[in-house]
């Protein structure tokens, strides 16, 4: 496909800034992007430009470009993403059932569906319009999915699950597994049976590997639009709000509550039983060990604010200095004491 | 199924305080409990119950409770998963081998097992009574197992592995995959080949994704009854002992040997090649990085023991105002030496 | 097999002192091995081998052995991992496709490849000689593979991707799923299509449950030798060098770029966008925060120079009684003061 810059800024209802005739056939990253490609800079990145030589370059505002044409919109990031869907659409994926799929006749599917080989669907299973089942993908009984699912080879939706519309389950997922509740007796620990389920929300991710454990009564619950990375675990009756994201390996104890557009970094843990604002955020190895209010950033293990925590680090380094200090303060004051009561 | 009150609290061993006629239906969770459900109350949530208009409540002791009945047994949590058996039997499943199994010939299956579309059973595999095999499962050559175990979606167990009576293994577990052995000579790496095995006591459960490496010689091993929740990883020749706790993304590094009883609390790393005693607690995200003796708790990393560890918290808190104190300190005594010395 | 002690000290280039006409039928651990055993000892467990009764055992210098014939070799390790594979040969594998196998037309298959059940073979995937495909293994389209590959149960490599030769990918590892990568406008997540891939040069080792995403543009890329323990997590556009070891649990945020020769220990966290020299080793649970230069080892979060942080944390344990000092010298120099007013 080829474009020019000024078709490109009409798309993206941007401005171009230098000659908008250039012809455009693919997106490319800041570095590797020649005569015919169209790239994105975001500070401090823009500085590069100079020695970048693309055919165009998608920015926020005005910046020195050597000899690139510019196309000026409000979120360079957003416009580089719908160009990639431009220039590179979704592989496109044969519809139908395949004759290996296991669907049990119970289980009713909308149109569009794809459902590829060894896929197995349960009893009364609803799926929604055009989803995508890839291989190995294991729907419980009773499982309910809305339009525009797409799961990835071998995920796992145990049964009673109910998942909104445009879902994405990746590879390995493990959504409704039974969670880790047990009645321990003089040492003994018996499972109490977890019968409750998980909902995702419409606009869900889930990345590869991620468990979400079903909720011994009730549900596990993540709200629309919150976006999951790989390996995270999520425990029983967690709730997480919307627009959250979760990077890969965090870890949330069973029935902790978050609010909307939190951000859990990477590895982060926390606590079982505890209640997160909106719009936290949490960065990275934090551990999070009690309620938290919101509109705050927190770090650390314990958890401390991120500016508390910052200065608690930098002190940690003086140690060794004030040590020394104080031994220097009694040495000079034994002295002083010494020479005073002569 | 309608029982009474006081039906119920007979299957219990408990004593009804209160209406004992009164005719459940169902057992919910505390704050979604009506007048037909029983639900269960321990500390500190008792507090709430004169909100609460259950059909009855199991407790430990008598407590001011409102209009709710009371059922009184030794241990709530116990009860109340007795009673989730009761109101909510797991779903039986098929018997039989389903026709895409693929189960080779010289495997035996005892009696009432229900092999499930896709499973894989090697050469030589020994399966006990009413065993559960859930599609995709793959059991790698000469791998036994005891009687009545579910083995979820996915799970891999690969060849050799002994595990013993109602194991339960969750979906995409990986038992005895080879473990992480290297030779290292002029920079390069050569595997040491991983020849041992995983064993599994009776009564272990084992989360999704959760991976269990094989022994480089002999076995890896989890004793009696112990449950490990999603994620979590047990380098090769790892012995853990009976009754243990191992939460959401634990690592265990190779040849470190656990007692009983212990607990792991999410995201805990622990060393290699290295033991600890009977009834250990380690708080979530200790990092293990020596011997451990028994009947302790630890936190922090480097671990310390738990009250230490939280004492050098609170200190780390006061750092700044300490530094302060020592410039204070500095000042004060050069205006003594200054004015002594006049 | 037997073999005597001398036939096995001409294998390995070693030397014998003792007697090498010793028959030996198996290798064992040291505290396993008898009369009929080889084994191997490094310090500080050559001290036991007074205690041991092992047919030989190998070292790599001479010590106070008891009744053992000993095996002198440069690399003790590296001897025991060659025997182990002599001894104790790989399984073999049927060749072949196995019926069930989905292959389509378009894929081209080496020699002796070996396909077992219900594997899923995408559309012009090209697989060197000699490869083991295991059940349940999905290879997208396009994915190029080398000579000698093992594709453990449940792996998943997605499309475009490319893997060298000898490459490992163990169970349910997920090689090349979209990369966590979104837009967000007006607080909501628009995911940027991850278009790149995975490469993974030769002698690159993945473990279980391991996830290493795709490039956003370009790839994410494993260097060759390098070798990658379970439950690891790779993000977007990673680079990692040859040589390297990533030890389980680890995480490595997008388009961080590692040296040859680093080792990532247990659950170290890494963020984005940063360089890491060669030859640099980051203790377990380091969490990486900024750029490192070669050949130095690191710990702590945030991360700081081994022995400075293995100092911080002795002073850290002394700050009580630090405390109490600067308590004590605020006394006496109050004293101090009011005395010398008078």
């Amino acid at each position: 496909m080829k474009k020019t810059v000024q078709e490109l800024a009409v798309i993206l209802g941007g401005t171009v800034l230098g000659d908008g005739t250039r012809e455009i056939e693919d997106i490319k990253g800041l570095a590797e992007a020649g005569k015919t490609d169209i790239t994105f800079a975001v500070d401090p990145y823009t500085e590069y430009l100079p020695q970048v030589h693309a055919g165009a370059v998608i920015v926020a505002k005005e910046v020195p470009a050597g000899d690139n044409t510019l196309v000026l919109v409000e979120n360079p990031r957003l416009a580089f993403s719908q160009l990639l869907v431009l220039f590179h659409p979704r592989q496109t994926v044969a519809k139908g059932i395949h004759p290996t799929a296991v669907v049990d006749p119970s289980a009713s599917l909308g149109e569009d569906a794809s459902v590829m080989a060894y896929a197995v669907i349960g009893k009364h299973v609803k799926i929604g319009k055009n989803c995508t089942i890839y291989p190995y993908v294991f729907i419980g009984d009773n499982v309910v999915i809305g339009d525009d699912a797409v799961i990835y080879p071998g995920a796992v939706i145990h049964e009673n699950c109910e998942l909104g519309n445009r879902l994405v389950i990746r590879a390995h997922a493990v959504i409704g597994g039974e969670g880790f509740g047990f009645a321990t007796n003089e040492g003994k620990h018996t499972r109490i049976p977890q019968i409750g389920n998980v909902k995702l929300e419409d606009d869900v991710e889930v990345g590869a590997c991620t468990c979400i454990d079903n909720g011994t009564l009730g549900s596990t619950l993540v709200r629309r639009g919150t976006k999951i990375d790989n390996l995270v675990h999520l425990g029983h009756n967690v709730e997480i709000g919307e627009d959250c994201f979760l990077i890969a390996q965090v870890g949330i104890a069973g029935s902790t509550k978050a609010g909307n557009h939190v951000v859990f970094a990477g590895q982060v843990g926390c606590t079982g039983h505890i209640t997160i604002g909106d719009n936290v955020v949490f960065a990275g190895k934090t551990g999070i060990t009690g309620n938290v209010k919101g509109n705050q950033t927190y770090a650390g293990y314990p958890m401390q604010p991120h500016m508390e925590w910052k200065r608690s680090q930098i002190y940690l380094k003086h140690l060794p200095q004030m040590s020394k200090r104080i031994k220097e303060l009694e040495k000079k004051l034994a002295e002083l004491e010494a020479k005073t009561a002569q």
